[in-house]
């Protein structure tokens, strides 16, 4: 069997007797039932998925997956291509906003490139190595790249298939290195154009309701920004019953390479925390080849991107936060790490009722 | 003149030199202007309250204020009144959601008994002194738990005093500690049916317009405790131009030492982070003692008490989180830090669109 297929039969279902063992615990410690709200749920949740009723979350990292695309030729960006590699050496260089975001949050950061269209140039003071080799730098290309699927499709789907193992493989490596907590971004100029159109092409609505400003681009170009997404479906005419199909034709190689990454984490029962549309248009994927991967993820934050709305209502995720975050990069996925925390310490560190002395809620006020 | 008095006049408008300078290095910074949403604007009110275009929240308090409510024994709560001793003795023993998510914000905890009505046992393991000493814990009890508000004031305006002028020397304290960053909490069984109480009489709102379940009363004790908030208004007629008469007739020790703490912080350019709604009510108070104070105030969140919704926009403030919480101890507002150290942290640490050698948004996508 190969690596797709093995993993996605790998994943369970959340353990059951331990979420029951979890809520139990939730119900006998020291604050009025529920108090903690969301907390609460999202902290049997982490139960379930670790598998242990007092969840702790000792090793997080924050994995961005990086490609370009060939679509921003069409000018769906208020950036140019060039930036896509440009950030990934700020990135390298610490100089973004998610390596501070990642620090605030104690998580390891890795970078991926799955098919870049220009050269990562690394940081001369923190190369290690002879030629391109950084610490946090995983490099695997599928190509330099995707081609414009305004005209064609992104990529073959074998090299869809390639992409996604890639990202399989990236989470095992995550895995071996200790993870109890993953969170998930991207970097690629043109990506909020592709997410759309996976979107579309996997819920049926029209490119208008699932596309936005992306980086902040202005009316005249949102109105070619939808011309071109519905150009792609046209042109593509995606199936919405083959998610690999639709990855291929009108998705990206770290789109890909996030459905992957999202598989692999489960597979390994490791909790996902969603960052924005892109990461979000990922998950569409990967819960349409495998809907067991849902109970894994949650949602960090709804960004302002009309389609992200969409994906989380198709996913049935609420994100934790609202803050009008528009950048990606795992961002918002880092800036949730600390709710997470929280979340598991309470229910792995509170004491009793019992264990405290304290006097429960009276059964009759009167 | 008056320690009150004198901190209310120390109270200075937030740096607009500074703030002009973090709003241009804000827009620098290697992502699309605006991108991180709320956090932008966050991280620019802390370099104007710190005084400095890279704020760095190194030292991080929560304080807790706590005494007991005479107005309980009208059955306006879910909980039996003892269960506020005991919990401050949860504190102490490190068993309580604060203590988990406190530590989860790398902040430390101080407790403040402006007038429990029972004995604080000190966790024996934990007993540093002879006596009732605990290293966070402070005792300033102003009286066993205030006067049945629905009878009569809960204190004196005098006490009311006492209770402020202790909490602007708790923030003193704190400050002479060492402090970027202050979390506002409180323990009091009944102290949501003050804070109705308090929120009525500054906002003019009827009672049922302001009261909730607090910890969870059901529909029939809810009923009663509207008819409670009223008859505490009925009574004392508090008069809106006078806040502190307000506080000190249908307040309670915990939140007027509130008061002094947010009024003590903000005199020392010290941010302070509310809670839900029992600190928002303080904070309504606080505002109206002293109008310069709201720029120095950050909203952790909004909890599904009616009027904490009401002292929110008073106040002018929209929370970060919306999860659910309504606990208290301050867990929301350290629920909060960690988004409040990304805010800082991005501004702080990212590098410039020159540093990074990246490119900008073309003007025109054409």
């Amino acid at each position: 069997m190969d690596l797709l297929a093995r993993t996605i039969a790998q994943i369970e279902p959340l353990d059951q007797y331990v979420i029951a063992q979890a809520e139990e615990r939730e119900a006998q410690l020291t604050k009025p039932p529920g108090s903690l709200g969301r907390l609460e749920a999202i902290a049997i949740q982490l139960a379930g998925i670790l598998q242990t009723p007092r969840p702790a979350l000792r090793q997080k990292a924050i994995v961005i997956m990086a490609g370009d695309h060939g679509v921003t030729a069409e000018g769906v960006s208020a950036y140019p291509a060039e930036v896509t590699p440009q950030m990934v050496t700020n990135f390298l260089a610490g100089g973004a906003a998610i390596n501070a975001l990642a620090h605030t949050a104690g998580a390891r950061l890795t970078i991926v490139d799955l098919g870049v269209a220009g050269t990562i140039s690394i940081p001369a003071s923190l190369a290690t190595g002879a030629n391109d080799d950084h610490p946090i730098l995983i490099q695997q290309p599928i190509g330099r790249g995707t081609a414009n699927a305004a005209r064609g499709p992104a990529m073959s789907r074998a090299m869809a298939v390639t992409a996604v193992e890639a990202g399989i493989t990236v989470a095992q490596g995550e895995i071996a290195r200790g993870l109890d907590l993953l969170g998930v971004g991207e970097m690629g100029i043109g990506n909020t154009t592709a997410a759309s159109a996976i979107t579309a092409a996997l819920t049926g609505l029209p490119a208008a309701q699932v596309t936005g400003r992306g980086t902040g681009v202005d009316d005249q170009a949102l109105q070619r920004k939808i011309a071109v997404v519905e150009q792609m479906l046209t042109v593509n005419h995606p199936d919405p019953a083959d998610p690999l199909g639709v990855l291929a034709s009108v998705g990206g190689f770290e789109i890909a390479g996030l459905v992957g990454l999202l598989l692999g984490a489960a597979a390994a029962r490791v909790p996902v925390v969603l960052d924005g549309f892109i990461t979000g248009s990922a998950a569409l994927v990967a819960a349409a080849l495998c809907p067991a991967l849902l109970p894994y993820l949650i949602a960090a934050h709804r960004s302002p991107e009309p389609g992200h709305t969409v994906v989380l209502a198709r996913l049935g995720l609420d994100p934790l936060l609202d803050l009008g975050l528009r950048l990606g990069e795992g961002s918002g996925a880092a800036l949730a790490f600390g709710l997470l925390d929280g979340a598991a310490r309470h229910l792995a560190e509170m004491a009793t009722f019992a264990e405290a002395g304290v006097a429960g809620a009276e059964d009759d006020v009167d």
